[in-house]
Parts: structure tokens; sequence; C-alpha cells
């Protein structure tokens, strides 16, 4: 194992440049603070991640990507990781509510784009580009790049969701440099890492579940992957 | 009396266009929850201020200052006051520390400016460009001005400052619109908004002598008042 982290652990392979991601069953929120084992979650997070990554490959989006290898696993290409949480958000929702007045559910004008530092240590505080370039975490470009991708990654998902019933009201990408300098997609995208709303109801269909002890998260979680199509299991 | 915030009261005058200022002695901090009076802070927050928007105005720098009419008191322009805080940042204190987590005193290799929402209520937080689009506070191109004058100001101050034997380590601008439709620099620039640290001794001649209990307060002041070249009196 090379690393571990909250929802995921990053093993070696044979290959250099390829590694793969476990997803774990527990549950975390406000930064550590609330924890939980929910039987059935890595499994969910891991099919959901890789239908939406291999969705997004098909629309020429770049991602660490390679295959899912089993209901738990998947390969994807190693890369150094930006430590930047880039969020993109269609609605108010979370931390935004607080910081803008605004109430949950406010459609916005244009998509908001909040850079976060992922430090734990630090509470991954919202920075700039100023910030970013005072730390020395990418290049003007390379910012302007992600921002970019993560306007394109939203328009893609936020339709995908629409027509299967959901709203993507906000989420949260990773990116990482792989061994030939190329920035690209990281990390997951899953019900822990967006807000997924169903499009009739308004009800919560993500991690919001556990951190407002609404119930049924794996459940939720299960329909998301139903919804996107998900049927068989390795 | 127009209003009255923490620091100033604004009265009409016979004049639409103009406003009168009058300094107040009360320091208060932590978004009001520390409050004193300090003997002789208005006058020389009203003084210094009134000696730094002279030399801006002095370098081209279009401000709200039309003139000091008392010890505490100064005529400027009516201005609708646009609720940022724009903070420019040469060296690492206040909520940098935290955020970024470097030492106080880290020297910036360019400055880092910050933009704050003026709104007591939700606690001043930090935006950034996406949200002050979201909250339609200024357009894009205003937002760029405003940057840009907040680096020539930061210039002007950082040298001035210097030869006077004083290191502007990071400080807080308000801009507004006159009647005209013109953004200009308008609030106050004093040891009330700005952190200032002795050159040699490294010694805090600002507001944070009273955030942090340190004493000497409007003495330090008057240091400051001093080395700018104050001396006389209305
Ligand atoms: N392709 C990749 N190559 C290398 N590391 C990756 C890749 N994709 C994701 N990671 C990293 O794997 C780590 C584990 O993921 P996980 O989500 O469990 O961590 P976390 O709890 O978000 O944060 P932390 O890393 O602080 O523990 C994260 O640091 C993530 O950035
Ligand atoms: N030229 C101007 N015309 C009109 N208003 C101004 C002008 N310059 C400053 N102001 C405003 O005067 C008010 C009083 O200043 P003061 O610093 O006391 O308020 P504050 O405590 O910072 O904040 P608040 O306005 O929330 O009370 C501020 O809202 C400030 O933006
Ligand atoms: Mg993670
Ligand atoms: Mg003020």
């Amino acid at each position: 194992m090379l690393y571990e982290g909250k929802a995921k652990q990053i093993y070696a392979t044979d290959d250099q440049t390829v590694v793969r991601i476990q997803y774990k069953d527990e549950a975390t929120a406000f930064n550590g603070e609330k924890k939980e084992q929910l039987a059935g979650k890595g499994e969910m997070n891991n099919c959901i991640t890789s239908i939406l990554f291999e969705y997004l490959h098909e629309k020429g989006i770049q991602t660490h990507f390679i295959r899912r290898i089993s209901a738990t696993e998947q390969l994807v290409k190693r890369l150094k990781m930006i430590p930047l949480e880039v969020v993109v958000r269609n609605q108010v929702a979370g931390s935004l509510v607080k910081r803008l007045g605004l109430a949950e559910g406010t459609k916005l004008n244009q998509p908001i784009i909040e850079y976060y530092l992922k430090d734990d240590r630090l509470g991954d505080p919202l920075i700039n580009h100023d910030h970013i370039a005072t730390l020395r975490i990418i290049d003007p470009n390379t910012l302007a790049d992600i921002r970019e991708l993560a306007l394109n990654v939203n328009e893609y998902l936020h339709k995908l969701f629409w027509d299967k019933g959901m709203v993507l009201v906000d989420f949260k990408l990773e990116y990482g440099i792989d061994e030939m300098g190329d920035v690209m997609l990281g990390d997951e995208i899953s019900p822990d890492t967006c807000r997924l709303w169903d499009r009739e109801t308004g009800d919560k269909l993500d991690k919001d579940r556990f951190r407002r002890d609404l119930g049924d998260v794996v459940k939720s979680y299960q329909i998301v992957w139903k919804r996107l199509g998900g049927t068989q299991h390795v």
C-alpha cells in the first residue's frame, strides 16, 4: 500500500505508472470528526466513479481512470496529485449558504468555482489565485486549464445527471500530473464528492444524508448507481 | 448624521456630493466582540489618513479625500460604497498565518490580494471572483481596475512607509462610486486598517497592539503620524 486516505487505499502495481484504488466503506465528515462504517458504500463509489470517468473519457476528457477490476477496486494512472480541491457549484449548498448568506438551492446564473487547499491540518481553507501563486502549487496557465476542465466536466455531468432524473448541485474534483507531465482528472466522482438531488422531489442522494443523519445513505448511492445504468457487478 | 460605523460617523453637508467624516476614539476588534475607548485614536487616524490620501493624490490616484477640517474631521466626496474589503499583503500576518500555515512575517514574492465581503452578519467572509460575479457586486472590468489600483497604492505606500522607517505588512482598502460613476478609493488608510511594523525592531505600530493587548496603542499611532511628518493640529 502506498498510502491510505479517509475513503480509499492506494496500492502499487507491477507497472510503475499504474496504481490500484481500493474503495473503503468508511464514511467521514467534518474533517474526520464524524466517522462510520457503511457496508456497500465503497462498492457504490467505485462503480459510480467508474461509470462517470468512462463517460467523461467518451467526451474526450483526460482522466486517470483505466478500468474497474472488482466491486471495490479500480486501476488508474499513478499521478502526482495537486493539493487542491476544486469545487464547482450550480446551486447554493453547504458552506456557500453561510459564505454568501443565500438559501440552500438558490440557482446560480453561472457556475462558481472554488479552490480549497487540500490540507487537513489547516482544515482545507478556501484560497484564491494569489494564494496558489504564493504557495507555488501550480502556475497560472495550469490553473486556467484546470478551471476550464472543471467547467467542461460540469457541463457534461450536469446534463448526464439531469437526463437521469438528478440535479448536480455541486461537486469536488482533484487533479494530478502523470509521468509525461500531463495534467488530468484524478481521484473520484461519487455521491461522496457530489451533491445530487432528485430532479422531481429534491431528495438528497449524496453524502449529506450521512452528514445530516438522514438515513438510507447506501440505499441512496444505489439509486444513483442504478439511474446511471449500473446493473452488473464484477 | 447619515450613518455610523464602528470607527467613524458620516454626516451630510450642504453639498449633496460631499460628506463629513468624524473619526471616533472607539476601537473594536474580532467583529465587534472586543471594544474600548482610546482617547486620541480618532485624531490620529484622521490625520494619518489625510496625509496618506494627499500623498496618493499627488501620485495621481483618485480618492474621495477633499480636506481635513479639524483634528477629528475631514470632508470627502460622497460615494456609493462597494461592499468589499480589498486586502493587500506583502508579508504573512493575521488570518493568512492560519489560512496558509505560514509563519507571521514571511515575505511574499508577490503581493496577495484578497476580497472580503463587507457584511458583519456573515463575518466578512473571504470571497473570489466568481462569488463577486454571482452577487453582482461589480462587473469583472471594475474588479480588474480595483485590483490594479490596489497594487499601485501598495507600491506607493510601501515605499513611503519604508522611507519613514516602517514596513507596510498588509492593509485594507474600500472603494466607492461617485455621482459621475467613477470608481475611487474611499474610507480610510490608518493604523486601524494597516499592519505597520518598525523597519528596524519589528515593533508593531498598528491595531494589532489593541487586538493583542500590547499596550501603547495611541502612542504607536502617534509614532506613525510623526514619522509621516505630522506636526500641526487644526
Ligand atoms: N491517480 C492517483 N494517483 C495517486 N494518488 C491518487 C490518485 N487519485 C487519487 N489519489 C489520492 O489518493 C488519496 C486517498 O484518497 P482518499 O479520498 O481516501 O483521501 P482523502 O481522505 O480525501 O484525503 P487524504 O489524502 O488527506 O487522506 C488522496 O490523497 C487522493 O488525492
Ligand atoms: N466617501 C464615502 N462616502 C460614503 N460612505 C463612506 C465613504 N467612505 C467610507 N464610507 C463608509 O462609512 C462607513 C463608516 O465607516 P466605519 O469604518 O466606521 O464603518 P465600519 O465599522 O467599517 O463598518 P460598517 O459600515 O459595517 O459599520 C463605512 O460603511 C464606510 O464604508
Ligand atoms: Mg478524498
Ligand atoms: Mg471601517
